[in-house]
């Protein structure tokens, strides 16, 4: 059994994608918190508000690890995933972080973003575009499939 | 005596600010190699061309990583600087990286950047904002002196 | 599932407020040996008498490691609780040791003690005063929901 | 040559007694700040003030933490004095930190708290009371010379 | 249960002849895939045509190193075989980074390959010829039998 | 669920009088292969005759290396019984290497030999003389309750 | 400074070509013994005369380990060649050693060996043909350079 | 440089003969306090009397590791000698911490304990009879020259 971490952008709706396909696989999928909202403000809604932005996020960003590093420690693969929208650069701390641990690395991203992100694929074991092609990725090393 | 890598950011000159301001100080700086145009032809400079974007980068992204990782390895602290330009992915890789190997991490930003940067500051030990507060924070954990 | 476990002050209800206020979520707690005669004389009820009250000490303090090392180094979660009596000094000790292996921790106490534990919350991924919160944590880590 | 880190209470003359009395033996000591008031106000002094006790402890905690961290990892030996006042559970999660990562431990404190440290003692490869015993432990474990 | 990765030669039928003979053990065996089409094409095949045939290969080495550094990271032993044909470096690769991490090493060839294998060899705890050895050292290990 | 080792002297009833004793307690138990005849001849068993002793027995110990360091790697606590005969350099080894992996060590043994193993002694977290104590210990571990 | 270890083809002259070119980098070379005939005679020629040739072998392959797996650890990169001549599993198992420990990988080897060597180059940082590209490649790490 | 602790029996002039013949080698030897009556009683001497000899050797064991572990981390290689007189758990302990640890083991012992002292050899890199065979080794291992 593979126990698979999906990091990064959380706006669109790729992790249902690989979940959906990958029926039927022995995978275990995890993730970090995907309602943006709650994402934001855990820290201060579980342990009173902050009238300072920094500490806010800070509160909040720390609950989230609680999450976050618990599931890269437990993951096989990491993959993360890069989107069009925000500096993500939290995804891109999860790959670095997962890639001090020894992870193997799948990167998803579009054509667009190659050059920024040519340090986070260098570390990579697998650099893809689609969700498909993850789950294409997690077939073949379960069971030796090609597509 | 602390080893300090000073990662990030390589369009303005915030580590020649903080190398002047330590002198004195009994400690080594390593950075990455900040020559913009040596570091993104380094692969094929020394390896041999490619026809594809990919591979270009790929060849000296893995070598740049030669440098990155051990300097990583050997710090006692490692300074990431997040400027105004740029994706910066690889800032945030080299943060996470760091985290994972339990290295003390300072992060160094303007506040536009701190709702995107949270997860990143939560990992650190301290987050400022200038160069100058790197050095006092160096001079404070050498000797003890607040400035 | 997550392991948690519940360490320090033994002299109040807060582990068994916690173990039903979690009930439903997905979560193994351990604790240390609460039964305080116990605890204290273990060693030499199993191992034998002593005359020095250290040896005493030592035969009970070393046979409670078995167990509590054991179930940091197992845990994906360690909380801290400081309470009101005694030195607590152990308390402070297992937060150092979940520190160092890089277990997520959780602390919690009164605002009385704020200052002196600002180095064991300093190390902590949450600060908290009641077990409610430590259970909403909890909830919120396994499946992002919040109270 | 030994790394001693001597860590815990900060307010009597304990670490120049060892220093002086291990005068020509090949050890380096390393201490954390000592100054009450530059450790309590080191956060706020270099990265600005906070209107919240809580964050003005919580930043200086952190930044003392870069130089006990990197103290301790370095480390051969790890000295932890008790003294009479306050709660000092910092010096207790500092032998927890220490007892993790294996580093040999030695503990010093008066009979007063032999019960409330005998979790902490039983971590320890000695357990001492005066500053003097600490400098022939030092000198034995580098010469085999006894007092 | 034991955890057994059976690297090296795919050209015979070396592992059915082990894992036939193994039934009944409390044994799970992993190994790479033995497609040798699959296992060359894998990477273009999922993530796209290359016309460099270094780096055709190296995607699909690189996806293949993610069935194969799982597999190591998670046996108690790793059974590495040399045949007759082709270099077969990936399997004194394997046999290297098996050692390093600490697994139990076998090591299986034919008495031809003696002189050139004394290196792998001396990282084995067990060298053999043949399959059936393979059991009954698995048989010997799990119940103290003899053959 | 705990994992106990019970290394050491393989010639009077102690690990049967153990795992007597503990029955109805969480515990799984692993051994090193207890038939002397076995144990000694192994590997030339298995692998091929030797006409050097020290070979013979360098297969045979190899072999049973396999099981001794997978057990113990997997061990929660490791026991370790010395007894009247022979010289018993393999248990004092499995005692130093189980307190090199930070694994909790039981030392079984009567009062002649007490001198002469102060050095493994001082390395467990407990020291008894009779297989009951263990089982006691074990007791108290998993749920608090005294003989 | 940089530790560097030249694993590998023992048949030609290309550690004292990239020695002699490196003059003048802050680099520290390590290799293994390139005396054929003492490296394979080193056991039996300390430690006594074997009849049987796989004993022979066996004690110097781990004669030489201590040389090998001494300076591997301590390596910060470490350079593999394969040349045309032998089976150099030994190579191979070095570089499997090195990729498992996290260290820096540059792999040497002509195009005839591309394919056979696909999964160690794809674990290296730096694949090279020729030793000149090696210094190219410690030049730039050190100091930024291209050639 | 190669740092060798010498492990194990103290009462022949093993430690001077391979100091003596290594005189020109690049080498630190460190040594376990081979003065028998302060190593039995260093604890005791520098932390107070103890009426019961269990206590009486425990501490002076402890105080002892920590000049033995110490040594022992900071070895590459380590020697372990086994003499004539004595159960000398202590030296196998130490060979068992140090396999553990990964460190290259040298074993010296007569033909006499041959079948006692197996499994220990089996963890070993080499197995010698005589300090001059030590010192051989040493020098092959840092010059590759055979005596």
């Amino acid at each position: 059994m593979l126990n698979v971490y999906l990091s990064g952008e959380i706006h669109t709706d790729w992790r249902d994608l690989i979940t959906a396909a990958a029926a039927g696989l022995d995978v275990t999928f995890a993730a970090p918190v995907t309602d943006h909202a709650a994402s934001d403000d855990c820290g201060v809604a579980i342990m009173g508000a902050e009238t300072d932005k920094f500490w806010h996020d800070n509160k909040g960003a720390k609950l989230n690890a609680i999450r976050t590093r618990n599931a890269i420690a437990n993951a096989d693969i990491v993959v993360v995933r890069f989107g069009d929208k925000y500096k993500q650069w939290n995804a891109a701390f999860d790959a670095g972080y997962a890639a001090a641990l020894g992870k193997s690395l799948i990167v998803m991203h579009g054509p667009d973003h190659q050059h920024a992100l040519k340090e986070v694929d260098a570390a990579a074991l697998a650099v893809v575009q689609e969700p498909r092609q993850v789950v294409e990725i997690l077939r073949y090393v379960i069971s030796g499939q090609l597509p």
